[in-house]
């Protein structure tokens, strides 16, 4: 399929570099101040060669990726909250045009969930966005299978940098302001952190698997009691420990309410996975719990879900 | 859609019983001896309660099922192993009748792949076989979402009951028999294992996976590298234990082999699960590794699987 992509951060840029080894064709792509195009498929080495050297993408106006030809939109500019634009106009420019819409960026579905489902179902395009869970965590697809009314509940520590935090405290004994020092050092860590730290990352993706799983009702960040885990210290880690257990900071969706603090974890749970990866689980009506992990972070990992969910698209 | 389901185990009992809870009908169930038919749905309830007293579950030939009147066909008759019969031909007759195919039996992807494949090729059907792998275990789904070409290996523990001797044999320090005559007990193993312990249950799921991964070269039992648990003693537990190892009954596939055997495992690994759960992870070319965790065994889990395999079929 050809594919425009908007957002040239890590997971745009990833997926421009892997887009021909999932066969499929990278008709435009933008930042937020120019657009390259081309109808046969960009020069995608090049193009990333001018991204890390800083310079612009192309010669064209980010807007013109929005009326290029392509079937997907990929929508991979950063989550800005508030009223959910640049990415909501974005999405409904596409769909309005009858493509469809491959999401990473979190703020459509988390905050105007019921809007993006009326332009879609008004469009021949359909809206995917198993990436915002992010990483390769197949939460959304798993949950279509599972079929949504066969769920009772969700639980998960779906933030990969709170994670981190978490197992590198526990480790060393250290307060969060340490560690995360030490993360920002390293440039794991954003220079601003407090939309994971305050748990507004979590909260986010908590909304999003509400709204899939409970269609009727529409669920803002005001229905989601959060908690973070800026305030934890060394020592209270120390003392979960002695007794096999430890913190990680949990999603959690049962019987419509939405939930999203530090909870207490078994110390080999598979619910407190360590580095960066995330995990979560399902608690089915008639199966028992369906549980997974993996890489919740990073470019790459995100990009690769932005794929599998084009590959899940109906031929335009 | 309008379900034919040919097998009254525990596994085609349970689709039978699930089914209107899926949105599904059943006109047709049929065991060995009888079959029952009606085209505006079977009265699940009173078939169930028949067969628990072992009475007939219909009056007319168990073949009828196969001619009946649905979409799709669920194929939950036990494996034979030998020529995959009779489930092979249960598989040519539907397809043949341009009907979709959901199999819980292993035999036809395992042993007959490219003969199947063909037929699903000149039929307006398609097959389906995620309950193959054994309960909620999503690994044929996600193997498709991930794209074949991008898993590089897999690895699994995906035989239920040796997960349940060999972690009763951890945490006893008893040796295999004796844990097993316990489960036969407990009516948790059958009275003849032997499929199980030797391996061949996981070599059968073993092909399956190698069949879908490879799909230009087939894989039969004779590719398969096999040893069982049989053999194992408490003390080797023990032994592994005193280091923080465990032993599971691994599939493992990489470059093109297929191999099950007993293999040492993190204590606390993913990968080490216990009572009946199985786990799986694949290792991906650009993403790390994606890893799940179900009850990989059980009548009402693997009739939950075939019903998401029926949600994924196209309508007929």
């Amino acid at each position: 399929m050809k594919l425009s992509v908007i957002g040239a951060g890590d997971v745009g840029t990833a997926v421009v570099e892997l887009a021909n080894d999932y066969d499929h064709t990278v008709t435009a792509f933008a930042d937020s101040t120019s657009a390259v195009l081309s109808d046969d498929g960009i020069d995608s080495e090049a193009i990333i060669v001018k991204k890390r050297a800083k310079e612009p993408l192309g010669k064209s106006d980010p807007s013109s990726a929005l009326s290029a030809d392509y079937d997907v939109l990929i929508e991979a500019t950063p989550t800005t909250l508030d009223d959910a634009e640049p990415a909501f106009s974005h999405v409904q420019e596409a769909l309005e045009r009858d493509r469809h819409v491959v999401l990473s960026n979190k703020d459509p579905m988390a905050l105007r969930y019921q809007e993006v489902r009326g332009l879609e179902q008004e469009s021949a395009g359909s809206v995917r966005f198993g990436a915002t869970i992010g990483g390769t965590l197949p939460a959304i697809g798993t949950l279509e299978d599972i079929g949504k009314s066969h769920v009772t509940s969700i639980n998960g520590a779906l933030d990969g940098m709170a994670n981190f935090i978490l197992s590198r405290m526990t480790a060393e004994g250290l307060d969060y302001d340490h560690v995360l020092a030490e993360a920002q050092d390293l440039g794991v860590a954003e220079s601003d952190p407090s939309f994971k730290a305050e748990g507004t990352d979590s909260a986010m993706k908590a909304l999003i698997l509400a709204n899939l799983l409970w269609e009727d009702q529409e669920y803002t960040l005001v229905d989601v009691t959060v908690d973070g885990i800026s305030d934890l210290t060394g020592s209270q880690l120390d003392l979960a420990r002695e007794d096999g257990w430890t913190i990680r900071l949990m999603v959690e969706l049962s019987e419509s309410s939405v939930r999203v603090g530090p909870r207490l974890i078994r110390e080999h749970s598979f619910l407190a996975p360590s580095g960066s990866f995330t995990a979560i689980e399902f608690e089915t009506e008639h199966a028992g719990p369906i549980s997974f992990t993996g890489r919740g972070t990073g470019g790459i990992e995100t990009a690769t879900m932005i794929l599998s969910d084009v590959n899940k698209l109906p031929p335009n």
